[in-house]
C-alpha cells in the first residue's frame, strides 16, 4: 500500500501544520481573558463527572485496586499532556467507559492466574498498555488515520448503543448492589449495625430515590433553555451545570436524613484518599514490570490489540467530531500525529498503574460549541438584525448579501482573508439561492432560519481551556475528601442518565423506536422534523435494517458477558466496519444502505407536512433576544455535533406543489 | 321578585320534560346492550378511587369514626337513587372532597364539646344533614338554579384551584405521616416491630417510592392516547382505565417486597370492615337524634347553610357541564328538581349516619363524553370520509354538504326529525361559510379541522349506565378486603395525581404560569395554541387580574386554616360571585372581564403563528384511522368539558394578510 511507504508521512505533515499555529494557540486563550473561564467550567465539570463515577465503577469491580483518584489522576495527566503536546487542542481526553470494560477484563484474568495475582495485575496491565503503546506508534508512522472515513456511523452508532446498554447494565447492577452487603474490602466494621438488614434495606430505598431522583432532575435540567418560564440566564446556567448541580443537590438532601439513620447509610463513594499507603503503592509499578512471567507479557498482546484498536477508533472518532467541517475551523488536524501522542500517554500511564486516557466523546465536541458560542454571539445577532432590516425594507437579496458581508468583513478581526472569503462565498450562495429562484415565494425567506443554517461559526481555536480543564480536573484529587461525600447511588443514577441522554441523535435509537409505531401512525412522524431517511428508504428496508442491527446489537452485548473471552469483545464491532463494506450492500440497495448510513450532519431533513408560511414581523423579531446557546443548542445534537441539514429535494417539489394550489384562488 | 311568587314552577316544569322521556332512558339503555359496558366501567373506576382515597382521608379525620365504606355506600346509595329517580341521568353524584372537609369540621367541633364528644358527632352531623335537606327544599321550591349562569368561570376555577391545593396538601400530610407512628386507633399491637424507628422510616422510605411512582406512571398512562407507540387499542385502555390499572400495579409491587420486611410495612387502608360491628353501628343513627342537646341541633343551622350552598353549587355546576350546548343532548334538563332529589339524598345519608352525595367533577362531564363516544364513532368516520372524496373531486361546498346530508339521514335511525334538521342547518352553515366565502382559498378548507367542529355528537342519555356504575361502587363495600390492600402510599399519590390533573385547561393557572415567562419569551406562547385573552388583553391587566385571585386564593385557602371558624371556608367563595357581579367591574374594563371569565367553552381560540396551509393528501388521508377518542381528547378538555373554540375575527384578518402577502409573487 501507498501508506506503508511514507512512514511518518502523516506525523510530519500534522507536526509542521500545528506547529506554525502553536504560538496563537496560546496567544488566543490569552486573549479571551476571563471569558475563557466559561468555557473551562463546562467542559471541566462534563469531563470530571463520568470519570468520578467510572472510578467507583472501576473500585467495585478492581475490589478497591483501582479507584477515582487513579482516573482522575489519569484525565489529569493526560490532559495536561495533550494540551500542551497534543496537535488537536480542541479534543478532550479522558478515562472512558471502554478503558474500565478492559480493565476489569484484566483484573479478573489476573486475579485467577497463578502466575499474576492481584499483586502483578497492574504490572501486567503496565506490558498491555507498553504493547498498546507500541501498536499506536506504528498505526501513526503508517498513516493508519487516512482510513478513518471508513468509520461510518452504522459503527460509530453500534458502539454507541453498546456503551449505553453498558451504562444502563451499571446503573441498574449499582441500585441492586445497594440492596445487599458491600464487598469485603468495603467493609470496615462487620459488627457495625448497618449490616443488619433492615439498614441494608434503608439504604437500598435510598439509593432507589437518590438514583431516580438524580436521573429525573438531571433530564429535566438538561433543557432547561427551553423552559418557557424563569429569566434567560437562570436558563442558561440550569442547562449548562445542571447535571453537576443536581449532584451536588441530592448529594446535600443525603445529609438531611434524621440523625437516628446510622452514618454509613446511604453508602458513599469508596476510594482510598490519594495521599493515604494504598494510593501511593501504585506510583511505582514499573519496578515490577519483569517480575511479570514472560508467557504473561507476550499473552499481553492480545487485550493490547483490543484496547489499541478501540484507542484508535474512539480517538479519531472524537477528534473528527470536534473538527466538524461546519465549525469552520481555521486550524489543521492533526490524526496521525494525536495518535502518536496517544501511545505515548499509553504507556506513561501504563508505567505509572493508572488506566490511560483516550480522546472522550460527547466532551470533545462539546468543547469546540462552547468555544464557538465565546465568539460567534455578537456576530450572530449582529447579522441577522441586518438581514431582518432588509426583509422589512423589502431589499433584493443581493442587497441584503451586501449588507451582511459589510458587517462580516467589519467584524471580523482575523487576518485570514482567504477563510473570509470561502466563508462569504457560502453564505451568499445561501442568500441568493434562497430568495432569487424563481417561482419561489418572497415570503419564503425567513432570515432565522435560512442564514442560521450557513452562518459561518467561528470557534475560538486554543489550548488554555484545555489546560485549565486539566489542571481542575487534577485539583478533584486533592478534594477526594469532599468527593467521597457523594452517594453511590448518585453515581447510578447518573450512569442511567449519560445512558437515556445519548439516545436522541442516534439514528439506530430513533429507529428502533420506529418499529414501534403502528403504520397507521407513521404520518405523525411526517409531520414532525424527521430524517429524509423515512421518505426515501421504503419502510420494510428500514424495519430489516434495523433488526439486523438489534440483533448485532446483542451478539456484541453478549459477548461482554463471555468470562474471559469477553475481553475479545471489541472484535464483533471491528467486524462491523468490514461488514458494512463489504457485505450489506449485497443484501441492500447501495442507495438506501447510504441514506441509513448518512452522517447525521449530512443527514438530509424530510418535508415536514406543516409548512410555515410567513411569521408575523413584530413577534419573530423579539427571537432577536433569544439566547445564543438556544441557537446553538437546536442546531446540534446531544453528543455536541452539529446537524447541518440541507434542504431536501423534495421541498423544492413540495413549494411547487403548493404554489400552484395558491395560484388559481388569486 | 318574580322566582319566588311561583312557588315550584320549575320542579313542576322539570318533572314534566322528564317524565316523558322516561321510559325512553331505560330503552336506549337496554337496545345499546353489552355496549353499555365500556361506559359504565370507565365511569365506575374514575368515579370508585376518589371516593376509596376521600374514605381513607376521612377515616384519619375523624379517627376512624367514618371510612371507605361509608364514602362508598353513600356513593352507591345515592347512585341508585339518583340514577331511579333523579332528573338528569348523566349526572354522576358522589361523596367529594367539600363534604370530607365539612365532615373533618363537624368532627373536631363535636369532640371537644362536652354536650356532643365522638358519641354524638355522627348524630349532629345528621341534624346538620336534615338542615341542609330543609334549605335544598326551598331552594328548589322557589327556583333558585335559574341564578346558576350568574356562576362564572372566575368563581369555578377558584373553588378548583382551592379543591386542588387541598389535594396537595392531603398527599404532602399523607407523606409525611408515614415517616411517624400511626394515630392512636390504628396501632394494634404496640409492642410490634413495626413500631421501631427503623421499619416507619423503611414505611415512610417505601410512601415516598410509592406514591411518587403512582402519580409519574398515572400521568404519564392519562395520555397514552397520544402516544407514538403501541398499538391503539393498548393505546386507548391505557389511556381509559390507565389510572385504577397503575393503583393495581403498584398494589401488587408493594407485595413484592423482601420477606424479611415484617407484615405491617408498607402500612396500608385502614378500615373496619362494612360487616364488622363498629361499621354496623352507623345505621341506628337515627335513634340518637334527640340525644343531642337543642342548642346543638340549632347550632347545626350554621354548617348546613355553607353545605346547601356548596351542594347547589356544585351539583349544580356538575350538571350544567354534563349537558353542554355542543353535546347536542336531546332530552330536557332538570336543574330544579335534582336540588329537591338532592335534600332527599341528604337527608337519607344524614338519618343513617353516613356523608352526603352530590353531583361530582369531572366525572359528569366525563359520563356524557363517554356515551357520545359509543355513537358517534360510525357516522364521524363516514361523514369525513364523504367531505374528503369531495374534496378531491373539486367539488363545490354545496355539493359536499349534500352528499353528507345524505349520510347523515342514513345513520340516523332516530326518529326526531326536526332535531335532524337543525343540526343539519348549523352544518350546512358550516360548510358555505367556510368554503365559499370570496377571497378565502380553497385549499384552506380543511374538512377534518372544520366539519370537526360542527360534527353534531350523539350521546345515547339513558340512566342504565349511571344505575350499574353506582351498583358497582356498592359492590366495593363487600370488595373491602381487597381495597384494603392497597397502601396507603399509593392513595397520597393518588391525591397528588388529581390535584396535578385537574390543572390543564383552567384558565386561572394557565395564567399563573404566565406571570412566570419573561417578556422576551411571550412570543413562544402566541406560537402555540392559546386562548385570546393573552393577545386582547394587556399583559399588565392580565398580572394584576391573575394576582388579586392569587391573593384571594390564599385567603380562601387560609380560611380552611382557622380551628373552628374554618367551617365557614365556602363564605369567602361565596362573596367572590358577588364581588365579580358588582366590584371587579369598577377596577377592570368590562370586556376585558369578559374575555378573563369567559366559559372554556366559549373561549376565542387566538392566532397561532404557524399557519397550516394545506397539507398533502396522501398524509392527512391516513388520519382516518385516528382514533375516535383521540379526537375527543382533543375537543375536550382534562375535566371532560367540551371546548368548541370559535374562530377569532383576527385569524380572518391574518387570513387577509396572507393572501396579500402572496399574491405579488404570483
Amino acid at each position: 500500500m501507498d501508506l506503508l511507504r511514507n512512514p511518518f508521512k502523516g506525523v510530519v505533515a500534522d507536526v509542521k501544520g500545528r506547529a506554525s499555529w502553536y504560538k496563537d494557540d496560546w496567544v488566543a486563550g490569552l486573549r479571551a481573558g476571563f471569558r475563557i473561564l466559561a468555557p473551562t467550567m463546562y467542559i471541566f465539570f462534563a469531563s470530571a463527572l463520568p470519570v468520578i463515577a467510572f472510578g467507583e465503577q472501576l473500585s467495585r469491580e478492581t475490589n478497591g485496586m483501582l479507584s477515582t483518584v487513579e482516573t482522575l489522576a489519569s484525565t489529569a495527566i493526560c490532559g495536561v499532556i495533550h494540551s500542551i503536546l497534543g496537535g488537536q487542542p480542541l479534543l478532550i481526553v479522558g478515562v472512558a467507559e471502554p478503558t474500565i470494560i478492559m480493565y476489569t477484563y484484566l483484573y479478573n484474568f489476573a486475579k485467577e492466574e497463578a502466575g499474576l495475582g492481584e499483586q502483578l495485575y497492574l504490572a501486567w496491565a503496565g506490558w498491555v498498555c507498553i504493547w498498546t503503546a507500541i501498536m499506536l506508534f506504528f498505526l501513526a508512522m503508517f498513516n493508519a488515520s487516512n482510513v478513518i472515513s471508513r468509520f461510518t456511523r452504522v459503527a460509530g452508532e453500534l458502539f454507541g448503543m453498546l456503551i449505553t446498554v453498558l451504562f444502563l447494565q451499571q446503573a441498574i447492577k449499582g441500585i441492586v448492589s445497594e440492596f445487599s452487603l458491600p464487598k469485603a474490602a468495603e467493609i470496615v466494621d462487620r459488627s457495625s449495625l448497618i449490616y443488619d438488614f433492615q439498614w441494608i434495606y434503608v439504604n437500598g430505598l435510598l439509593g432507589v430515590i437518590f438514583s431516580i431522583g438524580l436521573l429525573y432532575t438531571a433530564l429535566k435540567s438538561r433543557r432547561a433553555r427551553s423552559w418557557l418560564y424563569g429569566i434567560g440566564c437562570l436558563r442558561s446556567f440550569i442547562a449548562d451545570y445542571g447535571v453537576p448541580l443536581m449532584v451536588i443537590v441530592w448529594t446535600a438532601l443525603s445529609y438531611t436524613l434524621p440523625s437516628k439513620v446510622p452514618s454509613g447509610v446511604p453508602r458513599r463513594l469508596f476510594s482510598p484518599l490519594p495521599w493515604e499507603s494504598s494510593s501511593l503503592g501504585h506510583w511505582t509499578v514499573a519496578k515490577d514490570l519483569f517480575s511479570v512471567p514472560p508467557a504473561f507479557i507476550f499473552a499481553a498482546i492480545v487485550p493490547a490489540l483490543m484496547v489499541a484498536g478501540l484507542y484508535f477508533f474512539d480517538h479519531s472518532v472524537a477528534s473528527q467530531l470536534a473538527q466538524q467541517k461546519e465549525f469552520n475551523l481555521k486550524k489543521p488536524s492533526a490524526y496521525h500525529y494525536d495518535i502518536l501522542v496517544l501511545g505515548f500517554m499509553v504507556l506513561l500511564c501504563g508505567l505509572i498503574g493508572i488506566p490511560p486516557s483516550n480522546g472522550v466523546l460527547p466532551q470533545s465536541p462539546m468543547h469546540t460549541r462552547s468555544l464557538a458560542v465565546l465568539k460567534g454571539q455578537l456576530m450572530r445577532n449582529k447579522m441577522l438584525q441586518t438581514a431582518k432590516e432588509g426583509m422589512t425594507n423589502r431589499a433584493s437579496s443581493l442587497e441584503i448579501y451586501g449588507k451582511m458581508q459589510e458587517v462580516f468583513i467589519q467584524m471580523d478581526r482575523e487576518k485570514n482573508t482567504d477563510s473570509v472569503d470561502k466563508e462569504l462565498k457560502s453564505l451568499k450562495d445561501a442568500v441568493l439561492r434562497e430568495g432569487d429562484e424563481e417561482g419561489k415565494l418572497a415570503g419564503e425567506f425567513d432570515p432565522r432560519k435560512h442564514i442560521e443554517a450557513h452562518l459561518p461559526v467561528r470557534v475560538n481555536e486554543q489550548r488554555l481551556s484545555n489546560l485549565l480543564q486539566s489542571l481542575l480536573v487534577g485539583g478533584c484529587v486533592g478534594a477526594m475528601p469532599v468527593i467521597k461525600m457523594i452517594p453511590t447511588s448518585v453515581l447510578w443514577g447518573y450512569f442511567a442518565y449519560m445512558a437515556i441522554d445519548s439516545l436522541p441523535g442516534n439514528q439506530f435509537w430513533e429507529r428502533i423506536k420506529l418499529l414501534f409505531i403502528g403504520s397507521t401512525r407513521r404520518y405523525k412522524v411526517l409531520e414532525g422534523p424527521h430524517a429524509s431517511f423515512v421518505e426515501s428508504v421504503p419502510s420494510k428496508t428500514i424495519s430489516v435494517f434495523t433488526i439486523f442491527q438489534l440483533v448485532y446489537l446483542l451478539i456484541c452485548f453478549g459477548t461482554t458477558w463471555i468470562p474471559i473471552a469477553g475481553i475479545l469483545f471489541p472484535v464483533p464491532f471491528f467486524l462491523m466496519i468490514l461488514i458494512r463494506q463489504h457485505l450489506l450492500p449485497k443484501f441492500f440497495d447501495p442507495n438506501h444502505l447510504r441514506e441509513l448510513d448518512a452522517a447525521e450532519y449530512e443527514e438530509l431533513e424530510g418535508v415536514q407536512n406543516e409548512h410555515t408560511l410567513e411569521e408575523d414581523g413584530s413577534i419573530s423579531g423579539s427571537c432577536d433576544s433569544r439566547n445564543d446557546a438556544e441557537i446553538l443548542d437546536e442546531l446540534t445534537t446531544n453528543r455536541g455535533e452539529l446537524k447541518h441539514r440541507s434542504v431536501s429535494h423534495r421541498e423544492e417539489r413540495h413549494l411547487q406543489v403548493h404554489s400552484n394550489a395558491v395560484q388559481p384562488s388569486v
